[in-house]
């Protein structure tokens, strides 16, 4: 109900002013283009939170052609002016998300069958709820929700040790205390690939590394057969089959946060 | 204090784990293209109430170049680590939308000296508050809030009325009504523009109309000298000009909402 | 539900010492004398959101004799002693706002037809949500909801200028800016509204204006045709009528939100 | 700051479109008239909150003469604007219930130097923890927070009992389970006063009696040394001393909430 | 929908990550031992709002035997997995304080029928809501719910006055004000006792006292009969029967709050 | 300030009674007995919102003998009493778990130097951000923070499944789609260890084995050199050094949360 009291807040004058709240009304919401749908259990909710009677014709995840008919809402005119712009966002940016993460693992996958795609922190605050439903539903998922599921090592925590022995040291510790998380560093270069390998790192980030780099640090798996590497860094549509065609083992991205929404026809008519 | 517990959760695994939280760090911030900074005052008040010292060395609204220094802040590592990426994400989200109004609007104005740019309602759910002030910092406004502090008609409104002379004497009850406010009409046909000019309409927002149409509906304020008018849909960088050219008072648009974040490059170092 | 557990908080002791909590309960609610019934909505909510079974027999806005059946709720008596006070609360306030209100606008408009009744941002801190509906419900409408969704300027805005000049330049950019609302200005004087009215402001409130200026100040309108007028400053029922006859467009007063509560009886009696 | 939030909202539009936002400026807040004063904590924590510097020259309790001074705070000219309304409101309101329960308290005093004067749940809702403040500032303290604290029978509670035997049973288990609770019942007869005296009731509850009716109670202490008795329904400053002089020990009212608010000058001014 | 959030955050990895979501499924809880029952309307409530059809076959304070079957409920696989611990913690945390809370107050009133067991508020920060249930439902009730429903003075209340008169002077003053509530004095030997006995205070709460002191503090009652005394500080399950025995009205204590959680059988089940 | 709100409520009744609030005070809190002491800086921020001046002596996760000082802080005598209980509640609950933490990791390594403990999702609803830091201040760590941050796979699961290969197939996919995750089973026979080993689980949590059977777990080791276990299920200090024996790689219990609370000492004195 936050979204609602957001976009509507104390009143919304013109239904009041036009006098038209207590008619009888449906509202409908229809794709305009081809998506892989997400929002359709948000908007539901927010429609019966409003006291509308709703019928869901197609669920989080599926894929719509153009004019296929996603949901109806029976109830109050106010009710249903209320839901309007709130559930189109929602269905607009959460579909555009949603197709635009399936796009690019579809595209990865062409080159490389079991790659995997996951989706970053850099995310307009406050979004990330609503964001991550949509990553799921075009079948890609969450490479860390925060800070707290997980151990990523970044250049920014490392600059605090005095030595390298004094890093080691303390990356031994934590490998130990964080037993059942998988270590993640982020490397940007295969001399530190090959080092933090060396270290019984489980996963390297590679950020932003040319093309042939990434191949070489692929080829670490060679020595250690248990590594999984991740590519990350400016990847997108434009680009993924190149990254996809190296053998990394999954893409880490936020390419799919800046989708362009999805276009979301709704027509709102009276009943009886 | 929410975006920060959004991204930090219960615990940093990684600052805990490699135990450097109390070491004395600084974070600072800076801009790695030309930019319309916008943000600066959020990231100081995160920083301060996570405990570290600020140093803002520009403002929302300044223009910046490539390399400029943002803000410092100073104190605990485990702060600065919390701080990092939700700061990040607040200067790189915000920046990109100003900056993104800011080349529109200074498009827009070399051929229509006067014309404004209001942005929509059509945001992602829970970032009004901060897209509001970016928007601003860019030079624009914004066009409606929400439901609540304004008047604006939609098809979706008129349906309710059986005859158009049911629906004029109920507008010509509101305008009485909300007498404070202007009120303004959707509409989309040229017919439509001068029909609703004729009820004594202030504003009308002109949408997805052909440049033709459009300057015909703006040649209604020959007859009409009080009549306001927007053009609307689909407006974004690569055609404002066009719209612009046809004198429209003002372009409502939510473009800017969809820019590209700003690159903003974040150092944290150890200090003493 | 914060309402609920303000009262309640987390237990009704004197229910639950007398261990009557689980009997099946009957609320009602009745007017004692003549009403403009608001608050009608929110007591049902309330009481299904404490699990009773509701019936609603008038709804916001209803003119009601002394005597007449408002609402009745079934279900266990701990929520019907739960909900009872609230309720009741919630119906006294809104409507007796509802019925002063009306009682206002309806005096006001025996000597001036068009007048509206609009009401202030002079309210007890945290009961604007509820206030602004019972003023809807007696007639009226809210002047604004905060400083978010209008353009009032003060005296306490124009200290911060050097010179009418720089005032007069800002005040030019500010209508350009905000060209979808119109500027409402404060004035005490002819001599002030004279003033603005020239500058091109749309709305002038007089505050605290004898009669006669009031009435020059109406006189504006001959030479500024489209110009509105409104009083505010000390209005009630006793001075409405003097202030409607002087001509001005509106009033605006926080005169309904001292109303003396409505009297609602309540029953609460044992079911089966 | 949900207070502010309420009457600010997303922006000020007033103040951004007059561009003065960032000028230095005073807020003063000084009473028009003699009062009891309250609030001026709480505003002083909500200029601080909005990056003012104050100065209270006052304190919650105060008497102040016409024209005294209470607080002045210093800052951004957006911050003092901010501030503006909802410190007035605030002021007004609780001082205006802080001299109307001062007014009252010492007019039943000098007929009945011991009596108390508390008051009651009936009070519109969300407003409880600042009238709170403000009866105390008056001299006068709380009836009942809520449900929660305290134990009062009413004849809504007595109606779930089949006989007068099975209520007496659960009544004296009742104060036996609440042993560290005065039992409070509200009674509107003789009879009944007297029935729950000889029951061990501690507190009587006398509603809506006449004064020859109450003074029948109040002799009950006669024979029941440790009752303590109070009167309440429909009691303002124009009846109070009656009822003080009847002899009861307490008056529970909520006549202070709907005093009249006290008139505060507030003064925005440039500074520097 | 709070303690959800709590342990179910953004996502359940293990139900996406099988993909077991949609399935139709039971979950059922039942006592593994010998309990008194709490918690089972929290769990109704969680379960309803995530969409779970429930069945509850028993309720708050009822007794049970090892195998009994508490609640069951049916709908989505995920919503039962969501539903799942929190549900269980619940149960086992209120049914562990209710049973103890029984067990105690059951072995206290064997040598004192008429005595109360109240329990203070020395409880976890944030859980006073649900204890506070688990104690009634085990027959205990509250001594105090905190600061603001009852008035009990401390040495480190004393400590701020001069002398005994001056704190005697400002002890009746308050037995004045608040002649609604009952006086409670904490006292650790008898000469305290005494000396607030004389002060008319009507509740004295004896601190870690010897049982012969506080024998010598209970015959206290012959030479005031309204007093009431409560034993305090270290009561538990292996010492209350001692503390009865003095013959104390009630015992103040925070041991059920660290009762051993009661054991619940959950079990998960396919369904169609 | 919600712990604060929770215990305050709307007025300290004791502390307005006898009309202390504006003295100055100091509040000291001390050990009474050896502790691993946890929650000082919640207790510092929460003076410090009360307006106090804090110094604190020692820090979360320091070891105190009987008798050392904790903090100190300074201000107004009603905010001393705010903070009083509250901050006692807060450093006894989170030092008791501390303690235990340490005590119970203490004993497990004496056997097993390299054996972790990890707190489970068992707990009171409400209480995981404290607890959490009490457990880390000890020497723990947590075993998962909900379902949101790992994969755990308990029977609850797998029944949803109508074949082993049906579960191995989904099993293999949530491997792949989850690969920055550790895959944690829950397992109580040798057999289903044996099982999950093969199937490539990463960790084997043994629920409730015997000795034997854990050691016979422990040996799969030699055949899956990856493979890492823990015991769970009624793990306390009397047997922690018997499972730590059997070779386990860690302990994951909710025993910590249980601890007996530290005894601190609270002094409120009268300053100047």
């Amino acid at each position: 109900m936050d979204m609602i009291r957001e976009d509507v807040g104390l009143i919304d004058m013109t239904t009041v002013g036009l006098d038209i709240g207590s008619h009888k009304a449906k509202i409908s919401f229809a794709s305009k283009e081809p998506i892989v749908l997400c929002g359709v259990e948000f908007v539901t909710e927010m429609c019966q939170k409003l006291g509308l009677e709703t019928y869901a014709y197609k669920a989080c995840g599926d894929r719509l052609e153009a004019g296929e008919l996603i949901l109806e809402a029976y109830g109050r005119a106010d009710a249903t002016h209320k839901a309007w712009k709130v559930s189109q966002n929602i269905l607009e940016f959460l579909s555009g998300i949603a197709t635009k993460t399936n796009t690019m693992i579809t595209l990865a996958r062409e080159v490389n069958p079991k790659i995997e795609l996951l989706t970053t922190r850099k995310i307009f605050p406050r979004t990330k709820e609503l964001a991550l439903k949509a990553v799921y539903a075009g079948g890609g998922a969450h490479h860390r929700l925060g800070l707290y599921d997980s151990v990523l090592v970044f250049k920014q925590h490392r600059v605090f040790f005095e030595s390298d022995a004094a890093f080691e040291a303390q990356f031994a510790k934590m490998k130990q205390k964080y037993l059942e998380k998988k270590i993640v560093v982020e490397v940007d270069s295969y001399e530190e690939a090959h080092y933090f390998a060396t270290l019984g790192t489980q996963i390297l980030q590679c950020e932003k590394m040319s093309f042939e780099t990434l191949e070489r640090c692929v080829a670490l798996k060679e020595e250690f057969p248990h590594l999984l590497l991740s590519a990350t860094g400016g990847i997108g549509e434009q680009n993924i089959v190149a990254y996809a065609k190296t053998g990394v083992d999954f893409i880490v991205t936020s390419s799919p946060y800046h989708a362009k929404p999805a276009d979301i026809k709704v027509v709102i008519s009276k009943e009886g």
